[in-house]
């Protein structure tokens, strides 16, 4: 036999993944670095699969694939993915295709198209998400690279990605060099986005509403069942269902103290760079950060004062708030992460489109949702929307919104609990409905003390003025500053 | 003569430095790149000093200089540095110093003190603050990288630096490598901070208390008579006073659209690396971004709903409650940029002086403020302090503030006014003081969807547990993801 496809990497994703493939029908070679753990695939989870092989070594891994071999990596992002390629590509012929599936940095992955392009192997960046459920019964899945894989890949691919109701794969050719995982990036950046917001109601729900665990969890069931019908909520309901072994809530137990694995950093470092206020998702970053300084929190709660009621009255339509105030936070979130995705994509001229990334990302994924549609149908209706927030349908959802969202955020600052990313979601809803901001006098102060110019309202755009304001400056503006 | 210092590069910088060293006793030779510039500079505000002496190229600067020379570089920071490095150092000898004192990225200044160290010559690193008032009166001075220059620097630098009101220098040798254009770069991003600050109670003002520009310059006059006595809001008096031509206010004319130079994103960048949640100055720079959008603003202020009743009425005690929101969030920003101080500073093992830079941005820099001298008696009180806000002072400052700042950021959240740094801080101040924060929520998704583990409260730290929350994941964890 000589297998469809190759993987390397057996982490409970790679195994999931290959279990999916072949599923599909699929013949599927497999490799690991340490050969137990193929044999433990082979003999658990993969037993009486007879076109799953186990390969002891890359070379027979590339003995028994079919050609173009299709090779698929599931390691760890960063050095150890150059270093594969520098033992594998040896061992393969022009025209072979490797994939790289994991969390790589998309800037890795424009530098490998472009070596891998060199040396005749056709390289694809690949975001994958959807966790292991994902992996074994259809992920999402963002490839990108060389788009000359893609009329190979698209039958394999498109059979193991999740699908929308109406069937269509959760797969699309994201764009050239490092697209594809430039997308899953910001994907992930708005998940860090999304579970900080539900995060946060839930938060406001223990500590400024008071509620018991099984009402917060009939609550996020509820919202389940409402357009924020998403795998997000529902699996926070679940969990919020979920008992330790004494029959207590397991979610007390576990320490607040967030990981994070890089990519979250990297979307806001990548906003910041690109000139993109993705604010919410820079939050919810800095949310974990916090969160990893327990033993300063403890002490520092001992010491800082909080508000003195801390747990006003809560009214009738309190949990309707919060539902509206999460929905219209969501947006904002969304709205910030297609502005970087249209900004850093038009910068590279990648053109990305939209509503095709909305509807890979419907299924499949961490962040899947009914609410994705919207943002398709929103894309589709005007490719050239300068932000989800003015589109028609979003617009008036804001509107029915937005006085939720200003309540919420401020029963939060009333209560002493502290959410981040509602108030970023806020603040930037009316920063960006703002006609004329107090920028005017950040230019003013930078022209007194720095002498950097400004510009007019009643001049037009690209005449710079400066003022004199001291009287003791002189003519000399800081353009300049160069010798 | 020989002269003491060579300057290189013209702009009102320079010149204003060169007259500064020139005033204290200090003869200089100075180099612009065009040498038009240079003939001005010394046939106007140079004119009668023979002591500054021009040079037409960079071989007649070098020569004209006592050894060991110092050349103190004022050029545009990047590539234009290691260009003048090129061409500069072939000229130099052993021993010589060169001063950069653009606003390098301090990774650079790492890399340089470096080469430079191999070549023979002692490379500094030279933040230097306070626009062009500062450059010409007493600039706050961040030197570091090569300490073998520092004793040859102190006099000079030491005499021309801004003083303290006890007398002391606002210049000290920050640490090694890239410790000055550090040091100087988390000013900057607090003065982004500051700025911001400032510019969103003025719009507060403006917009939801509306005051006239005679009653907000009063304000800000008056305020800077208390504990926010500062440089930025001595400005800012002025500046909301400042007349147009036909004597309304010049304000009402300068466009709402904020330039900014890269430091700022560049602080941001590095709190990410960092781990240190610096969410403040963050917003700031987002703030920034979201500002220069300015066709995007007014077109989405067409669309996008406000509240019904965007200027309630302003209660009495309003003014004092926007005061003493300002000061505690100002406590918030500058223990965030100190939090990064420690962390990239232990992180680089450079034993960084929290006291002494407290004292170096005492004076002479753009957030001079009184400020400071309470940050430096905190850190000199305890060099180890975790967070500027639990020494005592602060920590009794906050106490009697935070309920102002929760009025303010309710009444911008219902007025419609975005106040991000503001909101910021509050979020901020109550998440530092949260024992029990909602990342055991995030935690629990995250072993859900990835199996990415979680500790226990009730078990000892560095324990890793995952649960099965599906009954099919199986005991596979993330952990094992790599090949």
């Amino acid at each position: 036999m000589e297998a469809d496809i190759g993987l390397i990497g057996l982490a409970v994703m790679g195994q999931n993944l290959a279990l999916n493939m072949n599923d599909h029908g699929y013949s599927v070679a497999v490799y690991n670095r340490t050969h137990a753990a193929t044999e433990q695939f082979l003999a658990g989870s993969a037993a009486g699969r007879d076109d799953i092989v186990g390969a002891r070594s890359l070379e027979e891994l590339v003995a028994a694939l079919a050609k173009p071999r299709k090779l698929l990596l599931l390691i760890k992002a960063g050095a150890a993915v150059d270093e594969m390629l520098d033992r594998l590509v040896p061992l393969l012929e022009q025209g072979d295709i490797v994939i790289d599936s994991g969390n790589s940095f998309y800037e890795d992955t424009v530098r490998r198209v472009k070596e891998m392009e060199a040396r005749g192997i056709l390289y694809v960046g690949m975001g994958i998400s959807g966790g292991e459920e994902g992996a074994r019964h259809g992920p999402s899945l963002m490839p990108g690279g060389n788009e000359a894989a893609w009329p190979l890949l698209r039958g394999i691919l498109g059979d193991v990605a999740a699908k929308t109701e109406s069937g269509e794969a959760c797969c699309a050719w994201i764009g050239p060099e490092g697209a594809g995982h430039f997308v899953k990036m910001v994907h992930n950046g708005i998940e860090y986005g999304d579970m900080q917001l539900i995060a946060e109601t839930y938060q406001l729900m223990r500590s400024a509403y008071g509620m018991s665990y099984p009402d917060m969890a009939a609550a996020f069931e509820a919202w389940h069942r409402s357009e924020l019908d998403s795998y997000l909520v529902e699996i926070t309901a679940a969990i919020l269902r979920h008992a330790d072994a004494d029959g207590s809530p397991l979610l007390e137990r576990i320490l607040d103290s967030a990981g994070q694995k890089g990519t979250g950093k990297w979307v806001s470092q990548s906003s910041l760079d690109a000139g993109v206020p993705l604010t919410l998702i820079s939050e919810a970053v800095f949310a974990r950060y916090l969160s990893a300084l327990v033993d300063e929190r403890r002490d520092a709660s001992e010491i800082l004062e909080g508000p003195d009621d801390p747990r006003p009255t809560v009214s009738a339509g309190a949990l309707d708030d919060l539902r509206r105030a999460l929905l219209a936070a969501k947006v904002v979130s969304y709205a910030q992460g297609f502005m970087l995705i249209r900004e850093l994509g038009s910068g590279r001229g990648w053109e990305l489109d939209h509503g095709a990334i909305a509807q890979v990302w419907r299924n499949g994924c961490i962040i899947r949702s009914v609410f994705l549609d919207r943002i398709k149908d929103a894309f589709d209706k005007d490719p050239e929307l300068p932000s989800l927030l003015v589109d028609p349908y979003f617009a008036g959802l804001l509107g029915d919104c937005h006085t939720s969202l200003r309540r919420v955020v401020s029963l939060a600052a009333q209560t002493g609990v502290g959410a981040p990313a509602l108030s970023a979601a806020l603040v930037f809803y009316d920063g960006y409905r703002c006609a004329s901001s107090s920028a005017n006098l950040l230019q003013a102060q930078r022209d007194y003390f720095g002498a950097h110019t400004y510009e007019r309202t009643d001049r037009p755009r690209g005449e710079f003025h400066h003022t004199d304001w001291t009287g003791s400056g002189g003519p000399a503006t800081s353009n300049a500053y160069n010798a």
